[in-house]
């Protein structure tokens, strides 16, 4: 009756080069599981990649809801675009310069245009590009909240596409390519970052810290003595709406950082969880401490801190570990997002602080709580890749920043931010049939 | 080329206790197949835990929608916390009284703090505690919605953590505690809930009752002459979007509750979605003909009226019998609705209806629907659960409640519901940019 | 300690009909390898199916988001009914219909009312049932956005049913019946459709394009000299989160077409992303050079053409090909959405573009693409599919469309479109506390 079962037959037979009446031997059994687990880790890595793809809408929610209303189109124009061109450029650059062959340990010179893939090959490498391809535009996505709301639409499709490009694959080849073709140096030293604290949200952080400074504040968030305003956002239910999608994504993006399917991702899963917990936790009674109210911006921050925070240690740390660490991550973030305004770097949403600074802090737990034990080596590795992290990716962007100023200009003028960059830069408001301030 | 395949082999392997070059046999063959089984079961049980996490963005959204623009940050701010305190109070008592080991039946005594997992013990233990905190979680949170708008936050954070430290695990311990290592007394009946209509759902509506029967109706709720008064939603879309939300999260909830990967999966699957269309076109036919208009919040409580009721009988009735069980549960909404409403009990979004009622009705009709047939016994466990649930969830929390009114308070000032709950909880409103009423 | 172990024990061995005590033979080992697998396609078929499901979220808010606030509560009714009416009545009907046994390959003429299952007998039917509903109800509700704002409720309920009960399933019946009991006329001449840019998005497409003709533009779509009117959508933010939901449901659509996770599944996520990322990119540079800005609307529009035009092609196309079938589908979509505008049809989101005539240009392009190379019978068999779907799908529904015109009325009266669909229809306001214009 059903035709499964002859279609299971074709799917297992094959694979295995049995003819199909050969009846099954040892070996052969042997094979067919080793097949069965492969499907399975196939699933679990695609499954999780389309959970970390749906951060995308998470990004673009929280970026939205805390900034204006008169900026809310061109957000969602950079979320659709850094990971539509963030995608195409790390199929062709990217990836090979990430995970390709390397004698060097700097950068892969291999597997461009997915060119390590033929019709007739494994194909667990474009399993394995789908899941770091939604990583990859996760770092490039990190950046829009911080310079949200200014920065001209063109400067920041370049950004990205360099970012996807070069910036975030360079740095990630020493800490990961050996998960396919490459050898870094970074993870020759023994670096951890399970899934990416440093590799994705530091890297992510650092360019938005370069990207906010270069650009400058927005008009009115600094008054004329230095005193900090608060320029609130227009949406706050899309915000948590946000971090509640954000928080699920996090679900693919650190167990699914195994990309096989077995015991250790139930570990990895009440970690992130925990921490997030105790993030969202710590960071509201902090600003509940501070401000006298329990704030919701700062709650929000600190669940996605905790989420940062757990991301390099997720699969070697204990659960009362990773509700520490959240905890930890929780209040630093509350603090860092006031000590970035008191200095008056303007990050809308508070991106680096949430990626950088708990991106770092991360890491550094990741060796600390490590639950085989902790040495001076360890800490040291660790403190090696946060730095080395910052170099590369502050550095580089802020050069990549001062160049786009230099040359087509990075940011919109005084009259288009006061209309609102939507207008400026598209043509449309978002909420047309709404009475706007 | 890929490493992948040592990979495998790494994870097979050691697990099976096999030096690596020692070759397949029959019985290693065999053990192999229920580790990748096992593999299949862990991954569902997350990835399902992962769609009911997300759960928690539907009931934000929801409560949100059919509630007012004023309360809109209070009801994230709820949301977020409930999950994240009850994700850490589950983990600390929630978890040991209702899965722990029990000589008495009533609750268990081991397990908290997840001190049943060892770093070298079998993470299974880690797989189940994240399936079952997010249905804690999914328990507090439905409250929320009956107290909206005018409950004080410190009153409710308070709630939400003794309901998921206490009151929902203890019932849980009587129904669901064999999971694990309990062994309750209604289980010991043969009381029928797969999926917690009534451990889940009920207790949750119950408490709901309690809490809004506690904190009275918001102001103008009723008129002078006992009339009831309309309070519509701020935002319907959103509401609708948490349905649809609500509805693919009960795609885990349901039949994620096998927390084994097998085929009985399909039919729960088929039964989730067919008592929830049934539910949606009943509630939308019962209020065209009662409103003469086909009303958008009782259609929407109608499919969430339909998957509350099929939850316990998702795996022991046909798709024909969930068909029926979401058609009366669609009716059952509308109508509970109408009558808590007249009875002056202010639930704002229909928790009580939704979850309360149709989590009792849905416990009924497992045992009517049974696909085995049904007895007398078996519908008196049913009554029993359903008697016992009430009794427990609406005795606690209504005991709860008065204490934390006799104490630090429960409802906020007049002047302050007024003003809005978000700006006298959090000093902050919701939409800072529109121009609301 | 944990009774998982007896669990697993108890799924694998009764299927497999073996005493629990007789040690495993080869024979047994293959049969449960074989199980193993069927269990992993359940969950991947389901876990798609949800996906899939999800999408109805990613729709409503897509065509709301571009439509007016004053036609948001119908939108949310007309998606929530388009997918329970056609549960119901693709359980009923339609399933049978499209993949019942059938002697003319025109339609089945068994299997309805699921009755091919039995509560002893294979699942498999059921996982079947369950991906096949939600795709009935993605080619429904594709209708819902064109005929956005003037449509009478009960008209467009009618015309869900008869879509998810006859046009859909019969179509389907040609091209796809043999995945179950069929055998329909053009799978037989070998039409490539993998997952349905044909059988699902131009049946959707072609019909939605017969229901805006029947129905006439909205007023003021068009100036008295026959002048195009903008009539700028009201949220934008939810337009844009509902093509990052649909991006992320067609991650269960075109991969989950398979119905079998192995390594296949791979590619298709691969090339269904490219696409998607290729045609936003080539959606918001044709919308650049042609208005001289880069318009949102269109590069939303132009994501969605990617994944539909991917759809078709998506397992047998290499990731280079996808890529360029993605961007000419973002170039076409923008073309096809001012030619229809100018020929003043009135398609409020372009739905007839991304749906029906870039799914015309993914099965065309299915077929140019081919991995295995081209041949004119190729080409011609999918011209056959393509041209069958228009005369089909277009000429059911314009007759539908009017005979419903003819008899209940298919439109809303001119007094009722000025006020709102959402008032004359339901009685309510989308956004009752906002200041609206």
């Amino acid at each position: 009756m059903f035709k499964k079962i002859l279609l299971l037959a074709l799917i297992l037979v094959p694979s295995l080069a049995l003819a199909e009446d050969a009846p099954p031997t040892i070996a052969s059994n042997a094979d067919a599981i080793a097949l069965v687990q492969e499907h399975a880790n196939y699933l679990w890595t695609l499954i999780a990649a389309a959970l970390v793809f749906f951060m995308q809408a998470g990004f673009a929610m929280v970026e939205s809801g805390f900034t204006r209303a008169k900026s809310a189109v061109n957000i969602m124009m950079k979320n659709l675009m850094d990971f539509s061109m963030g995608s195409i450029f790390f199929w062709a650059i990217g990836f090979g310069l990430m995970f390709g062959t390397t004698n060097t340990g700097w950068f892969g010179t291999t597997d461009f245009f997915l060119s390590g893939w033929t019709p007739d090959g494994d194909p667990w490498i474009l399993a394995f590009w789908m899941f770091q391809c939604v990583f990859a535009a996760t770092a490039a996505t990190i950046v829009s909240g911080a310079v949200a709301e200014r920065v001209k639409f063109n400067g920041y499709l370049i950004y990205s596409a360099v970012l996807c490009a070069f910036i975030y694959p360079i740095f990630g080849s020493w800490a990961w390519g050996s998960l396919l073709n490459g050898n870094g140096w970074l993870e020759g030293l023994g670096f951890i970052d399970f899934a990416g604290s440093t590799v994705v949200h530091s890297i992510g952080g650092w360019a938005a810290l370069a990207g906010a400074m270069v650009l400058g504040p927005r008009i009115g968030k600094y008054g004329p003595k230095g005193e900090v305003r608060a320029i609130p956002g227009h949406n706050i239910p899309m915000a948590a709406i946000g971090v509640f999608i954000l928080w699920l994504g996090w679900f693919g993006f650190n167990p699914g950082s195994t990309t096989t399917a077995d015991k250790s991702i139930a570990m990895i899963f009440v970690n992130t969880n925990l921490s997030a917990a105790a993030g969202a936790v710590a960071a509201m009674f902090t600003s509940w401490f501070i401000f006298k109210k329990p704030d919701i911006g700062m709650s929000l921050n600190g669940a996605l801190a905790g989420l940062v925070g757990i991301t390099a240690g997720c699969a070697n740390v204990s659960p009362s570990s990773s509700l520490v660490i959240g905890l930890i991550s929780g209040v630093l973030v509350v603090l860092s997002v006031m000590l970035i305004d008191r200095v008056h770097i303007d990050d809308p949403v508070g991106a680096v602080s949430v990626h950088g600074v708990c991106g770092a802090w991360g890491t550094l737990a990741a060796g600390l709580f490590n639950m085989e034990g902790v040495t001076a080596k360890i800490i040291t590795t660790q403190v090696i890749g946060i730095g080395a992290a910052f170099i590369w990716s502050f550095g580089c962007a802020y050069i990549l920043f001062k160049l786009i100023h230099l040359t087509i200009g990075l940011r919109i003028s005084e009259e288009e931010e006061l209309i609102g960059v939507d207008i400026a830069e598209h043509g449309a408001h978002a909420y047309n049939d709404f009475v706007t301030k």
